[in-house]
């Protein structure tokens, strides 16, 4: 459809719903809003921008947008790895950093309620401080919590926690045509219709603005231990997740990392991880209420590592030595990103007896190619983050192996019945391979969704589909 | 619209596609068919039964029915209690019972792959035999997992592993038009689109007909303890709850129930529980894999219970005396039922915090309308379920008594930011509440999904809103 373009009159609109300051256009756009951690994926300079302050504003914007046939792409911290808040179609973006309050902690229905553009450091912060904890743990601290619950953000502790998903009991969301709906709330449970949240919830800002979200939270654990176990090879090391995933503790995290990867993040943080001579590694992270309970479970942890091939088992267990692990684990993907010209990123998730065959498949691309290929995260999901790495490639190279990496990526993950993304969304980025590894009937579903919610198609369009 | 009425040309095809013996109409269809476990809300006898062996003869029934604008009303166990699975506009009712094998049970991946028809305690004893464990433990064992996936089933155990939706990770489903669609897989994680299996779950068999589910499984716990801890008044009791959620370590279950309950289901099984002189309990469940630690974590639950005034805390940690209380717990519903000369059932879940009030609003009903209203459930999730029971009063005595309660419990959940259903559905029963506690926006919401899923609404017409 033809979208019309924003002009003056536009522009005077969106500053008398708002405020002078909080709208931008032409030259006065920062760079930032045209891509996300992506910039690879192309950079789309949107017509306008405003920084949203509240519910209101964002319903009035809706409605203006709706009327004129103005595209509207929501944002949030801009961290996503798919292109999700690019306005690939033009129009306005809407920033929702913001509306970054936590407004309230109920200790007694055990729930927080935040703005979208509450940074997820901010709120681990703000519920330590209280003995609290909202589990889900990407690795990228400084995304906003709106943008988390819109793309279905996993993390580390996915493992025990489950994923963004699981924690959102409530939002307010502005729809495409500018109603405001309240989906789910405080309760833990809802039988009451069609999950109207869990529509929402993943739906990268194609179907509604989140304005408000309802998170559950839990007391906050007493003791976290890690055991960082390497191995002298990736087979045996991926070989024991299953045996690790079978025993009767479920860990908190299972993250699997390569030495390449980590000698990337020593480089970029310019410190030491505590082993690094091996070739693959396990990170382990349990957590628990009794020091005794969780000194068993990794002390067994351990020994089915050994009895897998494990060298060693290093236990972690003071905030210092977390830290120094956690700390490197955390900066993955900025090291391998300061480390290459230029990178594209794959995201799918196998079955976890699928891993292995996978990790494998990815060695014969990088011998067939010779392409730097790292690749490391949540080997207990069956969630592994592969970065392919241009280092001193022609363009034309480049684009050619590196789509064929993509290609063969994509594929072996269908063929494991995987699936396209783990936890970072499709975005725009990952459009071609959701078609390409998904039934027709179920895009066409989707395509049938999107229109019950935005029959003008609005509202972040040219994504997922 | 106006639907075809089921002829013999139809009758013909269905044996066609089928097996004379799973094919019945006219006088030859059982009158179970004709209502779930609450006739109460009328019984409906459909035009044709079939009996479904696989998801080719359910797509070859839709395909057909699409065609001729012939309604189809999927059923599992029929233990359902809103009429969700009764044939309200006449059509076939495609029974999905026959349809009980389990597939698969995955270790590797921690899955079981079922067909609809299985029931939950046929799946709850082949896990236990190899150790494992599906977590969402209705009361209801005799009900059908597709029927649970299709309300989004809670249960006891909802407070410390979550509900169905959690479980469910993979469905294969026939659409209304008789395709077949896989939504999920056994992947731990997705963010691959909208997350059409989390529309499905939770749809009563509007949108979809599950033929296949791929569930998460866990290791099986290798220590229960319970507690029963009876509390001189139901305030108390209540207010109790809150403070055994903020402690550190999450409860299986935390389970309300009153003496008039405890008694009612002591007659109907004909045996004793093991304490029953006080006027409120409740039911703690803890489970781990240590005794060491549950014997911590249930004596420092038990002492803040005492600490609000509980009378006793009495420890069942042998299979025997597991059994000795839950045994009871678990017939609550059929006591009551059998109690009561014609009974109606409320199943709101408010906010933890504001239980207290929902009960004591309860009390206040009894007194005003002199009626039996009995109450047990889920206190840990705010999941109350209300039954109202018909003694001796004439029809009408009962019918304006039994609404005005009604009435009275939804606007009362309302008003405490409660939704309509934990975990039992809307169906056709409880439609009017939905409507009438619902945004106009969310309701028109769910219409226009259900239009794009099934724009004949051919698919179990008449649910929901």
């Amino acid at each position: 459809m033809a979208y019309k373009k924003v002009d003056k009159d536009d522009i005077a609109y969106l500053i008398g719903i708002s405020a002078k300051n909080r709208v931008f256009f032409g030259q006065d756009i920062k760079e930032d809003y045209s891509h996300d951690e992506m910039p690879f994926y192309g950079k789309f300079i949107p017509e306008a921008v405003i920084e949203i302050a509240d519910a209101k504003e964002a319903a009035a914007v809706m409605r203006y947008a709706y009327e004129h046939d103005i595209p509207v792409t929501p944002r949030g911290a801009g961290t996503g790895l798919c292109g999700g808040s690019v306005a690939v179609c033009g129009g306005i973006v809407m920033s929702m950093t913001g509306m970054n309050r936590i407004l309230e902690i109920d200790e007694n229905n055990l729930t927080v309620t935040v703005e979208p553009g509450v940074l997820l450091s901010d709120l681990k912060n703000t519920l330590a401080a209280r003995g609290l904890m909202y589990p889900p743990d990407p690795g990228e601290k400084g995304a906003s919590i709106g943008g988390n619950a819109m793309t279905n953000a996993g993390g580390m502790r996915a493992l025990k926690y489950g994923v963004t998903r699981d924690y959102v009991r409530g939002m307010e969301i502005v729809l495409p045509d500018g109603n405001i709906v309240e989906a789910g709330g405080k309760t833990a449970k809802n039988s009451s219709g069609y999950s109207l949240k869990d529509i929402f919830v993943g739906s990268e800002g194609t179907l509604g603005i989140v304005t408000k979200l309802i998170l559950k939270i839990i007391p906050a654990p007493d003791h976290f231990v890690s055991l960082l176990i390497p191995f002298g090879d990736t087979d045996s090391c991926i070989s024991a997740v299953p045996d690790i995933l079978k025993y009767k503790t479920v860990p908190t995290a299972v993250e699997f990392m390569q030495r390449e990867v980590i000698e990337a993040a020593e480089k970029f943080l310019g410190r030491k991880f505590p082993h690094s001579a091996s070739e693959a590694y396990l990170l382990l992270l349990y957590d628990g209420n009794s020091a005794d309970e969780l000194e068993k479970t990794y002390m067994d942890a351990a020994q089915i590592c050994i009895d897998k091939g494990a060298e060693d088992a290093l236990v972690a267990d003071t905030p210092k030595k977390l830290e120094e692990i956690w700390g490197i684990r955390d900066v993955f993907l900025e090291a391998i990103k300061s480390s290459a010209a230029e990178m594209d990123e794959c995201d799918v998730v196998v079955p976890v007896s699928g891993l292995a065959v996978f990790i494998k498949y990815i060695n014969e691309l990088r011998n067939i190619y010779q392409l730097r290929i790292l690749c490391f995260g949540h080997a207990g999901d069956g969630n592994i983050h592969v970065y392919v790495c241009r280092d001193n490639l022609s363009d034309q190279s480049w684009k050619e192996k590196c789509g064929s990496v993509m290609n063969g990526l994509y594929g072996k993950s269908a063929e494991l019945s995987g699936q396209v993304s783990g936890e970072h969304g499709i975005g725009h980025a990952k459009m071609q391979y959701l078609k390409g590894t998904s039934q027709e009937s179920c895009i066409q579903l989707m395509r049938s969704i999107k229109a019950a919610f935005d029959p003008k198609n609005i509202l972040n369009p040219g994504k997922i589909f």
